[in-house]
Formats: structure tokens, sequence, C-alpha cells
């Protein structure tokens, strides 16, 4: 099966300009460089479960922006909410009371929530929380799962130009789901342990997804509670899609403090902590802050986003498209004999063929996809949105039959 | 002269909430908690070079949302600008056109930058710089003036809560404008020198605002070339307000790096680095990105911003502006006896009142002003835009007539 001729013209256009202005042509987590050429490096639009290129060819979004996008793009109650605010003005002396009504509504949604501060990157807020961690407690040392991903500054970031040794100083390293390793760590940092950093699934590049077990997350939380040490969860990259009250709530675990982005506005640029009656002294004593951090325009647009979410069955769409999606690329891979895993919450997909160490076979159907309408990912999770309908996704998977074709071929 | 009674009872209400929901009731550069009751916590909406509370007060203002209104609020050619893009998508799975866009104009307008790349937060830009430097250079050592703010996360922070030692490794300090003092530095750095960041302008709290002068900014420069160190100027407060070419070009220096943000999009969140062509290898081993950070609406605001003050005699305005309320202000303190200082560039002013060592007269001066309709800060610099008219600075002068009055019958 043949991939369909696609034009790129206008893209290849596009990265010849960038070489020249932006390093390396594009840079972080949108720079195409190493993919495969099916896919475009600009995007011109988007609407609801698609999205153009600057050639006009159109997709069917599996990545939702990398996360932010939710309820799907251009969605007419938080586009209506953000033109509103932005008509009275965004970036004031002060804040606007929508800073006042969207902290409230965080701390109505989330349970540990007793109070939330705002910012702008996930990075910002997973930041805050180690900060604010050592601040309340004194102490130093912050435990990670070893390959977890929590920002991109140098005490976090994966790729370490620039990174001075003691940039990761008193952070020590855990294997996700292993009680016996997290002990240890544990144990290793004695009075001296801050906080427990960590995501609510194992979500690593072109690694099976992972979701923490209900006794790791227990363990996680008795641990904290035990030696005075404050549970981080990173629910920048879930928050918002699985559960309004956190990612762990339904392994009955509640975090100390909690670092929240992408799909809290839809696509706005914002980003949250909430946290515990304890901890709320401590965020007294640091200088948490930014130009844009009261803007008032993002706040409105995650009003109305978490209101939606709240208040309608968006959740619920979300996961039976997630449940839809997978049920139908298992039957199509199988379809064509190959012997796939789609792993992680239906929300938040990974999808690998068995043997495939070198993820040889992913990047020929993510290619093949994208050729043919399909926007996902090779290695990295995908996303799904309240948007995508049944018809989307049924359209998705004849759209993606002929990727498996190509990748069962390959063989 | 009695201050005029002016009503706060919806901020107030608005505080009561937020004080349940917002640590320390608001938290950061906004939070008015430590402000004379003449300051709204709270502000409704802006327009041009004026902004109302929630209570409906005006005031006119001279703060700019502390630097990023540079052509006014709400600017029609800014609006229209963002909203068209807003239309197309502005958090898509790639960057649109608009980056390279973007990335060309800043190449073009600013002298040493051979590239750039966008993020969200001045501390972003900061933090990108320093890292730049010790990746470019294999060195560790960053040379900073004591008392410059750079941003808000834990290696720069003025609030040192949940600091760590290993935080601010590596990091020195020499005293600003004193060239034995950053002589001395650079010699105990040795050949672990990686960069010096300044600001073009010594801005601190309460004190007398330092342009650099010729012969330190030239230092600086020389200095840095003679170790193979980067030159970083943090131009997030002064970009894009003295001189689009950068705040030392006047002085005849260029950095090798320059952190921009605030005025860069008019409001809109946005901050890039710009970088000569020998870092931009550099930039390659490090991880650059954020959720949001080719988020397009942003970039769409910045062309039109930077465009505009290319094209149009903004920039002329804005010092024209400064140099009438400075030459006004100085005016009416004579007028009523007092002797005060008028520091720093016009455009980014503080005014001081001589032998007000606690600033106890400028926290007067401050809260009469802002109760009769002219918002300025006691200790912090302000900021003009070019939409502060003749007749918008005849009429601030005439409000805060008697603000000076109250300070002069108080001493």
């Amino acid at each position: 099966m043949t991939a369909p001729t696609v034009s790129h013209d206008q893209d290849h256009a596009l990265r010849e300009r960038a070489k020249t202005v932006l390093p390396g042509g594009m840079y972080g987590h949108m720079s195409m460089r190493r993919m495969p050429d099916g896919f475009p490096q600009f995007m011109a639009r988007g609407k609801g479960s698609r999205l153009w290129d600057t050639d006009g060819n159109e997709y069917i979004d599996f990545m939702c922006g990398w996360g932010p996008i939710v309820l799907g793009r251009q969605d007419p109650i938080v586009e209506a909410a953000a033109a509103k605010q932005m008509a009275e003005g965004d970036c004031l002396n002060g804040p606007g009371p929508i800073m006042v009504e969207l902290a409230e509504l965080l701390c109505d949604t989330i349970p540990h929530a007793d109070w939330a501060m705002m910012a702008k990157n996930g990075t910002d807020a997973t930041t805050a929380c180690v900060t604010t961690a050592r601040a309340a407690t004194g102490r130093r040392k912050i435990l990670i799962a070893g390959g977890a991903y929590h920002g991109a500054i140098p005490w976090c970031t994966p790729l370490t130009g620039g990174v001075i040794a003691e940039d990761r100083a008193h952070l020590d390293y855990f294997e996700y789901n292993d009680i016996e390793s997290l002990r240890k760590a544990v144990d290793a940092a004695g009075d001296d342990l801050a906080g427990i950093i960590i995501s609510p699934v194992r979500q690593e590049l072109a690694r099976t997804q992972e979701p923490a077990t209900r006794e790791f997350a227990q363990e996680c939380r008795t641990l904290c509670t035990k030696t005075g040490a404050v549970l981080i969860l990173d629910d920048v990259r879930c928050g918002f899609r699985i559960d309004l009250a956190g990612s762990w709530n339904s392994l009955g675990v509640q975090p100390d403090l909690a670092a929240w982005s992408k799909a809290i506005a839809n696509g706005y640029a914002l980003s949250a902590v909430t946290g515990r009656e304890s901890l709320r002294e401590a965020t007294q004593t640091m200088y948490v802050t930014g130009s844009f951090w009261y803007s008032t325009v993002a706040m409105a647009a995650a009003v109305a986003t978490i209101t939606q979410l709240r208040e309608t069955d968006a959740l619920g769409r979300m996961r039976a498209a997630g449940e839809q999606w997978r049920a139908g690329l298992l039957t199509l891979a199988a379809s064509h004999g190959l012997t796939v895993e789609h792993s992680g919450p239906v929300q938040m997909p990974l999808l690998q063929f068995q043997g495939d160490v070198d993820s040889k076979l992913a990047f020929t159907w993510a290619n093949e996809a994208v050729k043919r309408g399909v926007y996902v990912h090779p290695i990295h999770n995908g996303f799904v949105s309240a948007a995508h309908t049944p018809a989307d996704v049924d359209e998705a998977l004849d759209r993606i039959d002929g990727a498996f074709a190509t990748v069962a071929a390959s063989i």
C-alpha cells in the first residue's frame, strides 16, 4: 500500500527560513528535526479535533498541542470567556477578580487544595512545589523517579548542556512503582527529606506507560506522612484529563502539593500550584511571581474550561473516545497480523509494536499515519480530547489502516 | 489638603475572599498587602494610558502592568493582530509561521542577534542565558551585580525561602558601575568564568536608579571578550523602551546574549533570548521548551508591537512623555518646597524625597497619588508608555499636586 502524496512545500520553505533565525531550525519538544519526513514542522490552524498544516493538509489530532487541548480547539465557551476578559484587559497593574474565582474553583474541585497560586509554565509549578517543600520543612532532599520528566530548567531538564553538578545537589532517585527502591531512598535521605515529587503515571519516551499501582501511591503518601516530608504530585501532564480531584484520587491518595498546567485552560498559557493549609505559610517566604502571572485572560479560559469539565460529560466523552481509539487500533493491528501494546490511560495512550526495541516500526507507523491525516507521535504518549466524536475516531481509524499495512509489509 | 474620598468596597470584598484561597491574600510583585490603603489590590480594566479598579476608580497609569504595556492598553493594531491569529489557533502541535517571522524581526532589529528563542517568563530567558553561557564555555562561574533582580527561581530570587546553598553555587557578585569590583570578580573566577549577567540600568527598590556608565559597560564587554566569557544583557525590564537595538546600544556595547520580555508583546505573555552565532550550537545541548512556548498569539502581538516601535515615533513619544512627566514633577515638588530626585531613564523613573531614608514620604506621596487617580509606586521604578499624551501627563500632574501638598504638610 503506497503512502499518499502530500505536499510540504510551504513547510519546507518555512524550515529553510527557520534554519537561519532559530537554533537547530527549531528547538524543544516541537522540533521535528529528528522526525521522519511526513511530519510538518509548522501548523496553521485548528478546530475541534482537527488541525491543518501550512500546506493545507488536514489532521485528526491525537496530540492536542501536547496536552493543553482538552475540550477541543476553539471551544466556543472558552473562547467567549477569554474574549470577554480580553475586551476588559489582560495584563493590568493588579490581578482581576477572575483570579479569586479561579483559586476558589480550584480549591472547590481539588480535595487537598486549601489554596492556589498561578504561574505560566509547568516548570514554574513543579519548581515552586520543590521550593515550597524545602521552605516548609527546612530540609533539602527531594526524591524523584529516575527518568521522570518534571520540566526543562537545570534541576530537572533531560538535556544537560549547561547544567552543573550543584543544580542537582540533594536530588535522589528511586524506581517508579518499586516500593523497595522508594523506601531505600527515603531511608538514605533521613531527616533531611523535604519531599517526593512524582507523576501520576510513568510516562517516558518509547516506554510502556505505567500507571502507579495503588500500593505504590499509598506508600508514597504513608512515607511522607511518617517522615513529615511533602508529597508533590506533578499533575501537569495528566491533570484535568482523568479525574478533576487529582489523578491519584481513585487510588485513595491526596498529595500535599500539586503542580498543574497543560489542560487547565484548554490551550491558554497557565499553570498552578495547589496546596494544603499546612504549607500556606511557607510560600510567604518565597517570591512566587512573573510578569504575566496575574494576567486575566488565561484565568478566564481556565474557569470556563474547568467549569465545563465539572458540569458536562466532557471527561466521560474523552474516556469513551480513548476507549474507542484503543479498541479500534488493537483490532486494526491484529487484522494486519501485528502484535502491539497500547498502554497508559486511554486519554493519553502510547502504541508500541512487539519487539520494536529501536522504535523503528513506531516511527514508520506514525509517519504513515501523519501522511494519511492522523496526527500521532511515535514515542511520546498522545492525547485525546472531549471534542473527539465517535465519528472522528472512526474516520481516524479508517485513515490509519494503511499505516499498519505499511508496517506489516516492512517486517 | 484633604485626600479625596475613594471607595474600595468591591476591592475589600475581593480581598476577603482572596485571603482564603490565595496565600497571603496575594503573592509576588502584585501583592498590595504591604502597601498603604489607597492602593487597590484588584484591577478591572484598562485602555490607553488609563486603568480602572473594581470599584470603578480611574487611574492615569505610570506602572504599565509593571512594564509590559509599551504602546498603551488595548492598542488597536496589536489587538487586531492577536485576534486574527487567535481565530486560526494559538496552541497547535507545531509553531506557526509567525514564529519564524518574529525571530527574523528580532534578528533584523537587534545587532547582536543571529538567532532567537522564545519562552514565556523573563526568568525563562535569564535562566536560558545563564545555562547557554555554561554550555558554551564548559565553565561554571556567573558574575552578577549585588542586589540586581534577574528573576524569581532559586538561583536568582530575592526572597530565599526554600533556596539551598547549592542553588547559588558558582555565582559571584560585583558592585554595579564599579570597574574595580568587576575586575576583582573576574580575576577570582579565573578560567572558570562562564559569563557576566547584568541589567542595562541599576534598578533596585527604593534606590536611586543608575544607568550604566559608558566605561563600565565597555569594561564588561572587554573583560568577556578577553576571557572568552559570555556577556549577558538582561534587557527584560528596559528592553523595547529605550533603544530597539538593545539598551546598551548607545554606549557602544553589544552583548553576546540578551534576555527580553515585558514590553516585547505589549502585555501578551512572551519572552525571548537572542544570541550570537558562536552560541547557537550550545543551545542544541539544552532542552529549551515549555507547553506554551510555541503559541502563536503572543508572537503575533510581538510582531505587531515591535513593528510599530520600529515604524512609528512611539519611542520618541514615550521619551517625550517621560521628559514632560519628569519636568512637571520636579516643578511641582519645588512649588511645595520639597527637594526630590527623579532618577533613571525618563521612560522608567523613580521619585525619591531628600532625606527620606525609610521611604516614609515616598509611601505617603504614592498613596495620595493613587487616591487622586495617578497610579505610581513608592519604591519601584515606574513605566511610561507611548499612549501617554501630553494632555494625559498634564492631567496627571494636575491630579498629583495634592499628593505633594500632603507630603509637604507631613514634614
